[in-house]
């Protein structure tokens, strides 16, 4: 393997993301602006958006007092009154649409050893994924929004500011020993999480109620912690870009219509292929994975990482959901082994036999094996929108054999 | 396998111990006396007793006023003015010396199906295992104690009444599932209940100052839920007792002279054996396990209850500490099977092939076979006090001998 890939892989399993604050899109995002409105996966003309896409960009225009509805909204994006942005190209990334304007926030997260910075809308809590997540724009999904925005994310930016950042890389580290494949599932590490900020918390100047008030909306939000591993992934994987010659894939998500990689040696070039759909176990015997929705999101960026499909042997409970039993954890870390270039030590899984999980996706070595990187994520329906079960998808192998043309 | 051993069983995997409150144990404990000091194990007299116990029955005395100096405690522990009691006799018990007087806060738990009701001193957090475990009192011991009692009782009293009790087999049923045994590792476990006090404690009437002091106390507490769990175990087995001719185990633990088990069929009734050693693993390699000294506690009672020993697979990274592997863990629990009735449904492990631990350790099967339960614990020196190594020791086989005749 080539002397690129090393720096890039060392460059790649090396990376010390943390999370250092939180606030408005518009002043985390280097020059984000007003008429700017962010979407999951490679770009994709409003046309060919799928649902939670259309939706989310007509919602977050009316959010956002672009558009006072639809009709309006849509005109204005195509006449490019409006302008759409693909989020990984922005170093922005959450799992689902991945919906990010101006006036949300955003968690801001800063690669140690390269000062890459990336972000991520949080998860919306009471509203589910809500606008950013799901495309789902109400009354209720903005005032929440506007809550996180002017309420939560001070208090959270505060407790961020005096515990001098958190380390997520050894954050998630602890988590896939608690059962986290750190995609999929967070049970574990959430909390550890709210726990890390209660004594930063007292040392902030905030009021007791307030610093309850942060402590309540973490507690209240189930998968916080994904979003941070999503902006943390992105930081972690253009960290370990621009490595002249470099094929390590670092940049790994989907739109729904397409799907999409970046490598190292070629930035922020884009190479899609349509988009995949879920392999996995319907909750309900009267759904059907042909009615799953193709992948849509960039959460997938944090398998590129290292996490999630790659660390399956983590989370037996998480595959138990899909009917597997824990040795289908280890022989699928097995099988992404072979087409990573080695593995990251940080992240310790003892049930791997190697003791740690593989990392640093290689396309050469998916077209010379076939073998595609196995995605973790909830399957959603095509027809309601709902989430009807859990599984996987793979990356499509075109798209590693256009980033070797 | 007889009727009665399938009806204490039965009890045993249906208890559901919740811990309900917290407060001082004079008023906890029925029957408790301001002379009475509670120890771990088996009786003992106050001569055979091993250091932790020495020195924290003395220090209980000084603490509760009873006696102003060494001397004079041993004197009127002597004469009887000062009673000893064995905690599990009480429906008491914690880790370590197990040590609890009249004025200490204690953790109460109440079994739901049979309401039988078990209490446990909380650890001692800046003060590591203080006096209730260690055996260790200081001025500022006496001080955190009291603190204890006085201000952190009564919120987290208050708040687990708000919570209407918190589901201890629940909870660790989730816990299991993140890698925690229960005994000696609750990484995960404790901020998952730490999580669970946040919302009850917004039903409370307390102040957001106290609030947060009880969060951050919880919080500052490594292993707060393995306390919680020594009470739920008590609590658990007892609620399986005086079935007539069930021999299923009901208490196991030790005060380092002595090892003692109960079962059903017999009540209160010791069958004891000189304490066990140690087998496991020294942090330095400067220290050796012939340092260790002998199995001191009622922690063991987990391993009775089915966590612990018998849940070792459930724990990797725990198993990693002390140098083996996951299969190591899978064939402990085998092992701890052929000793057992039957398995727990409610305590999941997906890496056992049954899919959850074995339960209800049985005294002919120990005998028959030869295997004797493993129980997890630290390893402390017998030289220093201080923990040396992580660990295992074996009950004694003529605990369960002495249990058949």
């Amino acid at each position: 393997m080539s002397e690129a890939n090393r720096i890039a892989f060392e460059k790649l399993i090396g990376a010390r993301p943390v999370l250092d604050g939180c606030r408005k899109a518009g002043e985390a995002i280097p020059g984000f602006k007003r008429n700017l409105i962010l979407h999951s996966g490679p770009p994709v003309e409003y046309k060919n958006m799928r649902g939670p896409h259309r939706m989310g960009v007509v919602g977050a225009a009316i959010f956002e007092g672009l558009a006072k509805d639809e009709k309006e909204a849509v005109g204005m994006i195509e006449s490019g009154e409006i302008e759409l942005g693909c989020a990984n190209d922005w170093n922005s990334g959450g799992p689902g649409a991945g919906i990010t304007s101006y006036s949300m926030a955003v968690l801001t997260v800063t690669e140690k050893n390269s000062g890459t910075r990336a972000v991520a809308a949080p998860i919306e809590g009471a509203q589910g994924g809500g606008l950013g997540g799901w495309g789902v724009y109400t009354p209720e999904v903005g005032e929440n929004l506007k809550r996180i925005e002017g309420t939560c994310a001070p208090l959270l930016d505060a407790a961020l500011k005096a515990a001098g950042g958190i380390s997520v890389a050894d954050l998630f580290a602890e988590g896939l020993l608690m059962g986290d494949d750190e995609h999929t599932r967070q049970a574990a590490t959430d909390k550890q999480f709210l726990a890390a900020l209660i004594e930063p918390l007292m040392n902030t100047t905030l009021s007791d109620a307030e610093r309850l008030t942060l402590l309540r909306w973490l507690n209240s939000c189930r998968r916080f912690v994904h979003h941070i591993g999503c902006a943390s992934a992105v930081a972690s994987l253009k960290s370990a870009a621009n490595v002249p010659g470099a094929t390590l894939v670092t940049a790994m998500c989907g739109n729904g219509y397409e799907f999409g990689i970046k490598i190292s040696g070629r930035g922020e070039r884009w190479h899609v292929a349509p988009a995949p759909t879920f392999q996995g176990r319907c909750f309900n015997p009267a759904d059907s994975l042909s009615d799953a929705a193709p992948w849509l999101g960039d959460s997938s960026n944090v398998e590129a990482w290292g996490l999630g499909g790659l660390a399956a042997a983590a989370a037996p409970a998480l595959l138990a959901g899909r009917a597997e039993a824990p040795a289908d954890g280890v022989a699928q870390c097995a099988e992404m082994a072979k087409i990573c270039y080695g593995r990251n030590p940080l992240f310790r899984v003892p049930l791997i036999p190697e003791g740690c999980t593989p990392a640093g996706i290689l396309p050469e070595l998916a077209v010379e094996t076939g073998i595609t990187p196995k995605m973790h994520g909830g399957i959603l329906s095509r027809v309601t929108g709902g989430q009807i079960g859990v599984g996987y998808a793979r990356t499509p192998l075109t798209c590693f054999e256009k980033a070797l043309r």
